[in-house]
């Protein structure tokens, strides 16, 4: 990758204290507040906050957010405001997992979330979000030995990670838990045997298509994270089931215990929070079929997960070690792209970008770091089919688990390799938010005129035109006597003109 | 890739000469049907015959085939069908090319030309046309000598490859034909020097994404096949502009000679056919600009092209190189298929078919191919995501440029795969030829049992049910106690047992 530019670390600002970070997670079952002061690569937090706030519970038969769940999250959210006075923008990541990945009125809910917030919020993938709960949980574990397998039980997804020290080696996320399930399996809040039975055969169902790989890979240690766990572990231990772990043995108890209640609603075990209780059962039946199917004898709990892993990664976007930018490299190799013609095309792009992005509005560095991914990615679609390979790029980066990036990140580079070649596809750019469409179009255009400066391929980045632009008009202004020695050039831009035209933008050139 | 079944060689049928090879090319400009004998893994060529249907003129401004280029068509192949009768289907193969790729009303079409052939005709894509040419231009030349580059200058599309004996090492398709140049660059029949250099010029900027990396890969012999090349070859001749090979030069001369005329009506040279005329000059300007863009001083002619690489195909997949095993193999490990997991899932799925193929009317051998092809390629979905593997697997395939594959086989292994698991998506297989609706119904029924018996990913493909059916009514039957011992598929049977209720299937297991 040809790197000419580093994510500006926060530390060039002053009005900020650059060493605070702030991580929200909008789990399916709660929702999560984490300030921390970084010191020399760790985290020490500073605050710590958690609301039951059941989002998957909200969700209606059409997989909307109820506008009670939604008030239920905005109110949550709320009262986390005030926490990130003071932080740098940079310095907050906030994400949503399983319900908002589930749920069809998500982006409306983020807008609402988005003022009160003041800041945006992102969706994550869940092998993305398993990365990060690993990264939380490493760090949050001793020296390590071997291999771990890691299982975060949430209130819409599980995730299941084996690592070795920082690195994980299998990430998958099942869509089971314990929010779900209850809805599911105890609907009417009544509790049988039968229906817990059914919970755990449905959880160990989930669990089959990663059992055999798993096994495979094989682990020495089996921690927990996750609200469920951590509750099973306080329950276990205060009743006097287990003095440590939580074992097979102790796990059989627990169940037992649980199914001579005879609804959710009466739920009460000495250890277990009253609000944790109505999906503790669900939660249970899925870390016993995960007890059994992948063969655990017991299993420690620890309380890094996700948001200690969205703060580590933030720690690493301003340290160089940038997940996105393996991801980026890792799927031009896949798709065997043309290196010298992607790094060509970024370094125009970029010469362009500099000059435009005053007048253009883009000083955001993010915008200009999407605009080099998306170059860098732009012919990737190539590996499917020559023909039209922009729009199989598109669908690679809007589908394909990216570590790293969130969802509209990978949208936003989608809608930029789709639109990079033939007709303008304007209409593309209305599934965006609206506070970007604009943005994406005036990179659009630029990435569309580096690839057409450098549609011969040539060995080294063609930098020779300057550009100005003033809304809707854009001056290319190349030396005396180019277009005579460059006549594809000319026609591809007397294309592009027209192209353009289309909206309304006027391209000159010289 | 665990075969257990062979295509069925034509040969053990008895009511047919088995040795007779059919083919039919319906190319953008010209269709041609070439019939052939196959002697020890050679064809000897008995009847060819070419027609100049015009197919690409015949495009409405909306990509449609106009009434009257379907009746050309039509009435052209009426005279080729009889030269079919007594070959066996299997040795039968009829591909449309670029103008058909093109137009929005090919579906229509095919089901027209195929009741007047009684055969059915496939679409394939620029690259899979560029191999087969490639094959046909091989065989037709003496020993191999080094690498070659082979240009075909079609109606629509002109392919270019570079091979080394009968391997092609690149395969390119590209958006320029003499026929659509025409229409493009003399739409009133006037022909202007300027005209013709803004179609040599528009040729170049196409060549433009293939010079570099061909020029890289380089060649020592180059080759040139379709009509344009060979009336080029002989008007060269015939006027004695050049006495062998196609050079430089006599180009220069030629085109000087077809600037003289004041339009297309008009073109006459010595040696050039009536028919060729109108189109020639746009031909002409898409060979010089290869010739100057690809650096080329010379260029022989040769006879061989598409409707000989058919054949030789077809020859190829009797004789154990069919070319799609090894695309199937080559996606599956692109995209990290389980392999194991993709045996044992084909093993039971053609299991399964053995037993229900008679009462559900799925004796074609084809059938059990495509069946095959599916479940080992029912995963590569995974290399993408997890989330809606189904849908990315279907989208790979309906789209990748897969060597040996029509359009319409893609579009059934897509179909196939994205209805592999989860509710049953009816509505996806309307898409498909009426003829192949319920058939391919059932393989992919068969398809969804096979991943379910196989859901633990066993060593050894799960073969303990047997199956019958009759028409919507389906058993599986199992040893004695089997449930007992595999609780979890019979949850995923009892799942299935509602996905296909929902379409009147009635699945019983005991």
């Amino acid at each position: 990758m040809s790197d000419t530019d580093k994510p500006a670390t926060a530390s060039s600002d002053t009005s900020y204290d650059n060493d605070l970070l702030a991580a929200i997670d909008l789990g399916s079952n709660s929702f999560h507040l984490m300030v921390a002061r970084s010191v020399q690569e760790e985290i020490r937090t500073l605050e710590r906050l958690g609301e039951k706030v059941q989002l998957a519970a909200g969700l209606d038969q059409e997989n909307n957010l109820t506008e009670e769940a939604q008030q239920r999250a905005l109110s949550c959210l709320k009262r986390f405001a005030p926490f990130l006075t003071g932080i740098h923008p940079d310095n907050i990541r906030i994400v949503g997992t399983n319900a908002l990945r589930a749920a069809r009125n998500t982006p409306c809910f983020l807008n609402r979330a988005q003022k009160v917030l003041g800041h945006p919020l992102e969706i994550i993938s869940g092998r993305e979000e398993a990365r990060l709960i690993y990264m939380g949980a490493a760090h949050s574990l001793a020296t390590p030995q071997g291999r771990r397998l890691v299982a975060d039980i949430g209130g819409g997804s599980t995730e299941f990670i084996i690592g070795e020290g920082f690195e994980p080696k299998a990430l998958e996320s099942l869509h089971m838990g314990c929010v779900a399930y209850s809805k599911r399996f105890f609907p009417d809040g009544q509790i049988t045997t039968k229906r817990y039975q059914q919970a755990v055969l449905a959880a160990k169902n989930e669990l089959l298509n990663i059992v055999k790989p798993f096994k495979k890979l094989s682990w020495q240690q089996t921690v927990g994270t996750s609200g469920t766990i951590k509750a099973c572990a306080a329950v276990l231990q205060q009743n006097g089931w287990s003095e440590g772990p939580i074992t097979r043995e102790a796990l059989t108890k627990l169940s037992r215990a649980l199914l001579k209640f005879k609804d959710l609603d009466s739920v009460q075990l000495t250890g277990l929070r009253s609000d944790r209780a109505r999906v503790f059962p669900a939660g249970i039946a899925i870390l016993q079929a995960i007890f059994e199917l992948l063969d655990i004898q017991e299993m420690t709990f620890t309380d890094g997960a996700l948001r200690e892993g969205i703060l580590f990664d933030l720690l690493g976007r301003f340290s160089d070690h940038d997940i996105r930018e393996k991801t980026v490299t890792a799927l031009s190799e896949r798709y065997h792209s043309d290196l010298s013609q992607a790094d060509a095309v970024t370094k125009t792009a970029l010469h362009l970008f500099d000059q435009v992005k005053n007048n253009w509005k883009l000083q955001h560095d993010e915008l200009r770091q999407v605009l080099r991914w998306a170059a860098q990615l732009h012919e990737i679609g190539l590996g499917i089919s020559h023909s039209q390979f922009h729009k199989h790029g598109a669908y690679l980066l809007h589908h394909s688990d990216l570590p790293g990036f969130s969802h509209q990140h990978q949208s936003m580079l989608a809608v930029l390799v789709r639109s990079h070649r033939r007709k303008f596809p304007m209409a593309e750019f209305r599934s965006q938010p609206d506070i970007l469409v604009q943005p994406l179009i005036c990179l659009a255009i630029l990435l569309r005129l580096a690839v057409h400066l450098n549609h011969s391929r040539p060995d080294e980045a063609n930098l020779s035109a300057d550009v100005k632009v003033d809304g809707k008009q854009i001056w290319l202004s190349f030396p005396n006597g180019w277009f005579e020695s460059n006549p594809l050039t000319l026609a591809d831009l007397e294309t592009e003109q027209a192209y353009l035209q289309a909206y309304g933008y006027k391209l000159t050139f010289e």
